[in-house]
């Protein structure tokens, strides 16, 4: 199947929502998500974006059932490690169920690698979950290391009070 | 013991260089550093800069049997959540060791947290080795969840070649 991969516009970000939402749904956390196109407009298409998004479109006559040609997103970000400089972070890679198997997820990641080493990036990261047995073994295929099992490494998250709590006792000094 | 948190300069980027090596020594990972304060001055300090950094400050009486009154770093960047939105991620926290039991690092994360909160951010993240007890410790008792315990989140990477041969196969159409 024909696919084209290109930056994500403001005018996307319904579509991205959509799927964003639909990745949730598959990993089971979708009581999670919470914001919707209108963020993704305010914080991606600002002067100092948070994020950058490719999508993947099909021509219209490989349309979904529901009439979507945008069929797959790439979110990412850039990162820094004070060890070894700049990487990028992919956040999400998704592609919608009845259009995987075509090579739009590797054509996703793919462009991701070659916008970061673009960028001199020396890595590309990314968290998948412990039982995403199809997404871990697409990366590992690929060569990726799974650094929580080599090296220990664990994700770590304040949120909600706990974060307010935090900010309330910083010093007031800077 | 007095000390003061403030935003990193261009200048401190050797001083912070000197504390990145410490920390990794730490961690057992001394042979993975491969930048030095020339690329934090270039990448922390541009127009669109990929991190921020605090440093904790002693006065000049208190200063190391080294001679450094700079004892102490943050330095983080922001990402995206796709469910939440604007996070914070800190990379590098660290006190040096005969400073510590003071406060410096809590006053450097609760800064952190509060610079994030300023700027609208839901979430404040970072990864910590798992035989790394003193550090899991100290962010579980001011209420951090460990995703990788509780939701079972891996962190993966490709780099080096694994890197080059991703960004060879992206799709030429963007």
């Amino acid at each position: 199947m024909n696919f084209r991969v290109r930056a994500a516009t403001k005018e996307d970000c319904k579509e991205i929502s959509r799927m964003i939402m639909e990745l949730a749904v598959y990993e089971k956390m979708s009581e999670q998500v919470e914001i919707s196109h209108k963020e993704l407009e305010r914080d991606g298409f600002c002067q100092n974006p948070f994020f950058e998004c490719l999508v993947a479109e099909v021509p219209e006559e490989h349309k979904s059932k529901e009439g979507c040609t945008v069929v797959g997103y790439a979110l990412y970000f850039y990162t820094y490690s004070t060890w070894r400089g700049r990487s990028v972070f992919l956040e999400d890679l998704y592609v919608m169920p009845e259009f995987r198997g075509n090579g739009i997820g590797k054509g996703l990641l793919c462009k991701v690698a070659e916008v970061g080493r673009k960028k001199d990036c020396v890595r590309l990261q990314l968290s998948v979950l412990d039982w995403n047995t199809p997404s871990r073994d697409f990366y590992a295929a690929k060569g990726a290391q799974d650094l929580t099992v080599s090296e220990g490494w664990h994700f770590i998250r304040f949120d909600g009070q706990n974060l307010e709590n935090l900010a309330n006792e910083a010093p007031k000094d800077l």
